[in-house]
C-alpha cells in the first residue's frame, strides 16, 4: 500500500510567493497580509486534512463507487464523515465572501487548498468545488432573496451545488438543449433530462442546489435563448417540513475513473415540473453560467496539478524503495539511481511545477481582478480571461502525461489495481474532457482571447515572458538554459500570430485545426515562463539553499526536455489546413 | 454499444505489400507465393474470426475477468469456446514450422493475423502469442525428445505456453532470480515463486507448457548462472493417467486492463519440487529465453498496432455518428466535419499506419533472416535485431497515444465503461511495461544494436530511409512534404551517433539518460521512413485510386504533425546528463 498524500508544502509555498510576486498581489493589502502567517496555518491545516482524511479514502472510493438506491445516491463509504469534517474545519468558506460567512482569503490561497483536495481524492474534491463555482455565479447574478437564502449554506457546506448543462444531444454545443422552463403562478417549472451531472445527487447533505440551463417558451433559438435557474433538491416553505422537488437522479455512469464521484443522469419534471428560480436576466443563462464555468475551469487546472503531484510523489516514493540492477560492487540499488528513472521523475516534476505555478498565477490574477480599488483590476481581468482556458487544458494534459510516466516508473506494479498510481492514471483522463473539452478551451483561447483583441493581451503576456527570460542567469550558468530558447519561442509565436492577424483568420477550417496545437504551444511556453521566474528567484537564494539549487536544475531540465516540444506544436500550426485524406476516415 | 472490430483489409494488404517489397521478401520464393492468393484467404478468414468471435468477447472479458477457483484459473465466459474455434480453424499453426504440423506461412502473414487478434481482444490474443514464442524457443533449443513431445500440441493449440521469468525481487533485472532447479535421479526438480505470469493457468486446455528460468546449484552468480526449463502443468507417463505437476497459480492480479488475461503468481515446488526438463545448454537460459522474448516483443508491437487500429476505428465510427455544432444552414453536423476532430483522427491514423508498416517490416525481415538460402539472411538478421526493440517500444507508445486521442474524440462517452474505447485506453497501457519495459528496449537498442557494431547497421537503415525520402514526390507536390525534413532528421541522427561513438559512450549515466529519447527519435524517423515508402507507392497509383490519394495526404500530415517531434527528442539526447536536482526527488 502506498503512503498517503503528503502536500509538498515548500513547493506550494514557493508557487504562492512566485504567483503573488509576479502578479503584484504581494503589494496589494489586505491580500498580502493573508499570504503571510495566515497562509502557513491554512496550508498546514489543509495538508493535515488531505493526508489524514481524504487521501485514505481515495482507494476506498475507487473500489466502492457511489451507488444509486431507492432514496437516491449513496456516496462511497467514509465520504460523508469526511465531508462533515471538511465543513467543520471551514474549508468550503476559505475564499468565499465575508458577507456570506466566508473567510474572504485570496483565491491564490484557495488554489493551493484546491490542489491538495484534488491530489488527495479527486472524486471527493469535485463536490465542494462545484459549490465554490455556484457561490461565484449566485453572488454575481442571483437576486438578493436567492442570495440570502442559499449563499450562507453553500459557504458553510450544509448545501452543495451541481451544474446541470449537458443533455443527451447537447454536449460541447449547448445551443440545442431542450430542457424547458415554463412560468406559472408561483414562478418557473422545469422539465427535461440532464446528463453527466457530477455530484448531482448524494447523501453528504440533505439539500443540493442545482444550477440548470433551460430554454423558456418563445425564447430565441440557440444559446441566446437559454436562461439559468436555481433548482433546489428540497423545497422549504416557512413552517412546513422540506419537500422533495421534482428533480432526481435516475442513473449513474460507470466510469473509468473518478468512480466515487457520482455522475448522474437527472430527470426534471416527471411529476409536473421541478420548481426553479431564475438566476440573472432572462436569456442571459450562458453569461451567468460562465462565471461558474470559468471558476470550474481553473478548478480543473488545480485538481489536475494535484493529480500530477500525487503521481509524482508516488513515483518518487516507489523509486526510492524498489531495488533493481546492481552497482559496481554488486549491491542492488534503488531504481532512483538509474538515470532513466531520474529522467522520468524530473519530467513529471518539472511539468507539475510548471502547471502549479501557472495555475496559481491565474488565481492570483483573479484576486487582482477582483480588487476593485486597484488600477490593475481591468488588465488583470483580461489576463485572467486569457489564462483560464490555458490552465484548464494544459494542466489537465500535463496530469495525463505525468500519471502515465508515473505508471511507467512503477513497471508492472503500476498496472495493478492495488497501486494508487493506476487509479491516478484513470482519474486524470477526465480532465481534458469535462468542463469544456480541451479543444473547446483551445477555441476559446484562439477566438475570444487572442483574435478578438488582435492579440493585445497575448502580446502583453509574451512581453512578460520575454522579460522573465531576460532576467535569467547567462546561458552557460546553472539555471540559464531557458534564456535563449524561451526568447526564440516567443519571437516565433509573435510572428505566427502576426501572420494570422494579417490573414484575418476567418477560415474556420484553419482556426479549427490550429487551435489546439496553438494552445499546446502557448502552454509549453507559459510553463517555460514560470520556470524562468522560478530560476530567477532561485538564483537569488544562497548557494546553501538545496531546494533553490535543485529548482535551478529543474529549470535547465525543462529547457532541454520540455520546451523543445514547442517547435513541434509550432510546426503543426504552421501546416495550416489538413491535407485531404477522407478515404482514410 | 460499439460495432465489432472490422479488420481494415485494404490497409493490411497495403502494409504487407510494402513490407514484402522493401525487404525483398516478394522476390523470395516460396514466400512470394504465399503472399498472393493464399494471403487474401488467410486475411479474410482471420478478419471473420476476429469480428465474429473475438471482438464480441472483448467487453465480456473486461467485465468478467478470469478468476481463480479451487481447481485453478477459469477464463472469462466464452473464452474457451473461442479458443476451440481458434484452434479448429488452425490459427495457432499459421506461421509454425511444417515439420510440427504448422502451415509454414511467412511471419509477415502471421503478423497481420497477430495484429487482428490484438485489435479484437488483446487479453485473448496474449494466450496463443505465448505459444508462438514457445514454439520458437523450443524448436531452436530443445532436445529432439522434448520437441517431439511438445511441439505438435503447441502448434495445434491443444497445449498453450507461459513464460516464467519475473520473481518478486527480480523484474527488469533477472540476475537476482532465486527459483532453484536441482537435479535428482529422474531429472530436475524446481522450487520457487514467479510473478506476473500471463495465462500462467487457465481452463482453455488441460495442459500448459511453462518455460521457467531458474538457477542450478553452484551456478555462476548473475544471469550467467540461469538455465531454462520446460515445466509442464501435467505429467504424463506412458499408460498412466496424467498427474498434476507441482506448479500452480496461487493468486491473480487485479489489473487496470487486459483483465481477461489471467496474470498469475505461480508457486513451484510446494510438494517437493516441480518436475522440469532442461531446454538448451545449462546456464544458457537467458540466451534460450531471448528467442522467445524477441518473438514476444514483436508480438507486443503487433498487438499494440491492433489496439491503435481499434482505437482509430472506434473514434472514426463515433465521429461519423455523433452530431454537435451546426453548419451555416443551422443543421447539426457529425463531428467528423469539425477540423479538430479530423486532426485528431488523422493523428491516430498516421501513427497507426506507421506502427503497422514498421512492425510488418520487422516480421518480413525475420522471414528473410530465416531463409537460409538467401544471401541476405545474415544482414536481415542484423536488421531484425535492430528493429525488434524499436517495434516493441515505439508501437506500444503509439497505442497509448492513439487510445488517449480516441477517448478524447469520444468526449464524456469515452470515459464510460460501456464504451469500448475506455477499455482500449486501459488495455494499451500495459504495452510499454511488459516483455521488457520500453526503457529496457531503449537500452538494448542503444547498447547492443547501435554502439556494439559502431552503428554500422543503423547507418545502413538510415541509408535506406534517405533513399526512401529521395524517392518522394517534390516537396511542393502532394505526398512530398516528408522529403526535406526526413533527410534533415537522418543527417542530424547520423551526426549525433557519430559524436557518441567518438566519445566512446562509456558513461552509463549518459547512455542511461539518452537511451529512451534516442529510441523515440528513431521511432518517429522510422515512422517517417514507412510513410515515405507509402507515399512513393501511392504516387505510382492512378489518380482515381482513392486510398492511394488519401495515403499521400496521410504522408503529408505525418510530415507536419508527427515528424517535427523528432527535434524535441533530439534536444533531449543532446542535453546529455541530467542537471543535479536531487532535492526535488
Amino acid at each position: 500500500m502506498s503512503q498517503p498524500y503528503e502536500a509538498p508544502l515548500a513547493l506550494l509555498r514557493w508557487a504562492i510567493e512566485q504567483a503573488a510576486s509576479s502578479t503584484g498581489l504581494d503589494e496589494s493589502a489586505p491580500h498580502a497580509e493573508a499570504l503571510g502567517d495566515i497562509a502557513d496555518g491554512v496550508l498546514a491545516g489543509a495538508a493535515r486534512l488531505a493526508r489524514e482524511v481524504l487521501s485514505p479514502l481515495n482507494a476506498v472510493g475507487d473500489a466502492e463507487p457511489a451507488h444509486l438506491g431507492a432514496e437516491g445516491v449513496h456516496a462511497s463509504p467514509g465520504f460523508r464523515g469526511a465531508y462533515e469534517r471538511f465543513c467543520a474545519d471551514g474549508w468550503p468558506a476559505i475564499a468565499a465572501p465575508l458577507e456570506y460567512g466566508g473567510q474572504g482569503l485570496p483565491l491564490l490561497l484557495g488554489a493551493a487548498t484546491t490542489e491538495m483536495w484534488g491530489a488527495a481524492n479527486l472524486s471527493f474534491a469535485m463536490c465542494p468545488e462545484s459549490a465554490v463555482g455556484a457561490i461565484e455565479a449566485l453572488s454575481r447574478h442571483a437576486s438578493p432573496a436567492l442570495r440570502a437564502q442559499y449563499l450562507p449554506s453553500l459557504v458553510s457546506g450544509t448545501r452543495t451545488a451541481s451544474m446541470c448543462l449537458t443533455e443527451p444531444h447537447a454536449g460541447s454545443d449547448l445551443s440545442t438543449l431542450r430542457t424547458l422552463a415554463e412560468p406559472d403562478a408561483e414562478g418557473w417549472r422545469l422539465r427535461g433530462r440532464k446528463l453527466y451531472i457530477s455530484w448531482g445527487d448524494h447523501d453528504l447533505t440533505s439539500d443540493i442546489v442545482h444550477l440548470v440551463l433551460a430554454r423558456t417558451p418563445n425564447a430565441p433559438a440557440g444559446t441566446r435563448g437559454i436562461s439559468l435557474f436555481l433548482v433546489p433538491k428540497l423545497l422549504t416553505r416557512s413552517g412546513a417540513a422540506p419537500e422533495r422537488n421534482d428533480i432526481r437522479a435516475v442513473s449513474l455512469e460507470h466510469k473509468m475513473g473518478i468512480r466515487a464521484s457520482p455522475t448522474c443522469a437527472m430527470v426534471l419534471g416527471e411529476a409536473g415540473g421541478a420548481r426553479g428560480w431564475l438566476v440573472g436576466e432572462l436569456h442571459q443563462g450562458m453569461h451567468c453560467m460562465f462565471s461558474m464555468m470559468n471558476h470550474m475551469r481553473l478548478g480543473v487546472g488545480l485538481h489536475s496539478t494535484g493529480l500530477a503531484e500525487r503521481a509524482r510523489q508516488l513515483a518518487v516514493g516507489y523509486a526510492h524503495e524498489r531495488r533493481q540492477g546492481r552497482d559496481r560492487s554488486g549491491e542492488q540499488r534503488p531504481i532512483i539511481e538509474h538515470a532513466d528513472v531520474r529522467r522520468m521523475l524530473l519530467g513529471i516534476t518539472t511539468l507539475t511545477h510548471a502547471a502549479r505555478t501557472l495555475a496559481y498565477t491565474a488565481a492570483a490574477t483573479l484576486d487582482m481582478a477582483r480588487d476593485e480599488v486597484s488600477e490593475r483590476s481591468a488588465s488583470a481581468a483580461r489576463r485572467a480571461a486569457l489564462l483560464t482556458p490555458l490552465v484548464k487544458a494544459w494542466c489537465s494534459d500535463v496530469a495525463v502525461e505525468a500519471a502515465s510516466i508515473a505508471v511507467q516508473v512503477h513497471g508492472g506494479t503500476g498496472y495493478i489495481d492495488d497501486c494508487e498510481v493506476s487509479q491516478i492514471y484513470r482519474d486524470a483522463r477526465i480532465g481534458p474532457i469535462f468542463e469544456g473539452t480541451n479543444y473547446i478551451q483551445a477555441q476559446d483561447l484562439l477566438q475570444r482571447k487572442i483574435l478578438r483583441d488582435e492579440a493585445s493581451e497575448l502580446g502583453a503576456l509574451l512581453g512578460e515572458i520575454e522579460r522573465a527570460a531576460a532576467g535569467l542567469p547567462p546561458a552557460a550558468q546553472r539555471g540559464g538554459a531557458l534564456r535563449e530558447p524561451l526568447l526564440r519561442e516567443c519571437a516565433q509565436l509573435r510572428a505566427c500570430i502576426r501572420g494570422l492577424l494579417v490573414s484575418g483568420a476567418t477560415d474556420t477550417e484553419l482556426t479549427g485545426v490550429i487551435a489546439y496545437p496553438l494552445l499546446q504551444w502557448l502552454g509549453v511556453l507559459a510553463g517555460g515562463w514560470q520556470w524562468a521566474l522560478t530560476a530567477r528567484r532561485a538564483a537569488q537564494r544562497t548557494p546553501g539553499d538545496r531546494l533553490a539549487q535543485a529548482l535551478l536544475g529543474g529549470a535547465d531540465f525543462y529547457a532541454t526536455h520540455v520546451l523543445p516540444r514547442a517547435a513541434a506544436h509550432a510546426a503543426s500550426v504552421a501546416a495550416g489546413v489538413l491535407p485531404e485524406a477522407s478515404a482514410l476516415l
